[in-house]
């Protein structure tokens, strides 16, 4: 197995459990087996929130994340974003703004040079970047619009050993779901999925199983038509390219053990009905992966949390699960 | 405590799975700890299937439910409804529909007068049903009529030991979800459903949570108006008929096991809602009760499975929950 090259983890909301939860799994990296990673953040921020906190954990400065696994093992590698600006913990700072950004889009020249093998991001809080003239949608947004022109199409998978589920539509009104849905959405989002299953996580012929829209998927038209009218004629389509597709399958019957154990992903057609899922069954252990992109993105399943930030009680369980993902993916691609 | 009063249990479809799950929980009721019951059927169809599948099972004819937990010792008690025609499993015969009625009919009697202390009911085939000239909608709402004039409105619960949950629209197409959802129908459903938490369950303050419609439970307006404007009001209302009511809640952060400590019941706005997470966590332990009604009804989670019924395969599981569960509250509803 080749050499997995490093993982580098952005910053996020210095105001938010970011920092924290990075200094927890560095001090917790024995028992943890946290994977070497360097964070790309302010130094002496990080140095700050260490002591802040009562963490004991020393900070290296680095300027490769190649340096990043032998540091590992004495300190915590950063990489220097180059801007000073600090918030306290729950005190999001407008000021703050534009190293959060730089730390992303450090990130992806890492990990478009070859120089990273994947990108781990801490949470962001939009309304703060806006407050500083950040003009995208979204963290996937701005991923999507620095790795090229035109941006590829982001994919929103939520992966835990559990369960990994696409939500082919994501955030909007229940009551925009049926208009929304389309054959081509879903095919659209299927094909980019089974690209990606094969690519980052080796999965030679995935098995995509899809959910119907309605109650027992529709029930042969009695509780709607667009499984058979939308939903089926997706999974035909599918099948046609090769992609081993089944569906649509009732969705309250997809995921308990036996069922789960017949995919490898599921694809829902609106946000709760893979949200609901994937968190009842892995509430703390869910990563964000994008698929979609030119490089590997993971992210914790959680926000800034400002409310808790700098307590000490944010579990680091999602981001020690992302960094792992990461580091999983970044080696299979390099093998 | 008092002595709680027997339990019947239908028939269901003589075709389907419920004979031989009926007779094989009786043949385990050692180890199951099934709770005695007097199942109401033809007592020489039940002897015919126990022969054919070799369950090895005595059946004893009783007239009085109150025999049933003497006889149960020793065979199978069963209450005959006086119609002698059967059915191959896997092969409904309309000839059965009379019989598969007159069951329901008499446990809905025997309830009603104080003999039996609860129902549960094996599935039936509606289709089945209505070529003999059924004309109710369902097995739930043909109870209703039975039990009064105009008929109660019926709740249906999902319970499981892991989670109760109450779905307020049922099977409808997910697209006449936001306008069949209204205030007043989620206050009217949450009422029966406190109700019956105190009455049936023995609960004093029941905790229920209600979910949000739309995702992030509409993140304030940006993804559906729904919450704010029908379902927060119909959570206020509930306070005001000092019901512990909660929510809107977001739906995916609802069921992990830390959230649901912190209520009794959830109330989902659609079916999947709802399902998705029962389904998840109990599959096979999952049982129907059905609130709203002058007695306690339960069923298990499944349907006849003409498909596997005969074959010895057919999981008793949540039979034998739905067993349990209504001698639980038949005894808390006699004490």
């Amino acid at each position: 197995m080749a050499q997995a090259r490093p993982l580098v983890l952005t910053q996020g909301d210095p105001a938010g459990i970011g920092l924290e939860l990075a200094l927890t799994l560095w001090r917790d990296r024995a028992a943890c087996r946290t994977p070497p990673f360097a964070m790309i953040a302010s130094p002496g921020a990080v140095e700050v929130r260490a002591r802040l906190m009562n963490l004991g954990v020393p900070v290296r400065r680095i300027a490769d994340p190649g340096e990043a696994e032998a540091v590992f093992e004495h300190a915590l590698p950063v990489i220097d974003h180059g801007c000073d600006a600090d918030a306290a913990p729950g005190k999001p700072e407008p000021a703050t703004a534009r190293g959060t950004i730089r730390a992303i889009e450090m990130a992806v020249d890492l990990a478009r040079s070859g120089a990273a093998g994947a990108i781990v991001t801490n949470p962001i809080a939009k309304s703060v970047l806006y407050a500083a003239g950040f003009a995208h949608p979204g963290h996937t947004e701005f991923l999507a619009a620095l790795a090229g022109d035109p941006p590829p199409r982001p994919v929103m998978l939520i992966w835990s050993e559990m369960l990994a589920v696409v939500p082919v539509t994501i955030h909007i009104p229940l009551a925009r779901v049926p208009a929304e849905l389309t054959t081509r959405l879903i095919v659209e989002t299927a094909v980019i999925v089974a690209r990606e299953m094969r690519l980052r996580f080796g999965i030679a012929e995935p098995r995509l199983a899809l959910a119907g829209l309605n109650p027992h998927a529709g029930e042969g038209g009695a509780l709607g038509a667009e499984d058979a009218a939308v939903v089926a004629p997706a999974v035909e389509a599918l099948r046609a390219l090769g992609i081993a597709a089944t569906g649509p399958l009732p969705a309250d019957t997809m995921f308990h053990a036996r069922a789960r154990a017949g995919y490898d992903v599921a694809l829902t057609m609106y946000h709760d009905q893979g949200l609901i899922p994937a968190k009842t069954l892995a509430f703390d252990e869910g990563v964000n992966v994008t698929l979609g992109l030119p490089f590997i993105r993971t992210s914790p399943d959680h926000g800034t949390a400002f409310d808790i930030a700098g307590k000490g009680v944010a579990r680091p369980d999602s981001l020690l699960v992302a960094l792992k993902l990461a580091g999983r993916l970044a080696a299979a691609g390099a093998s």
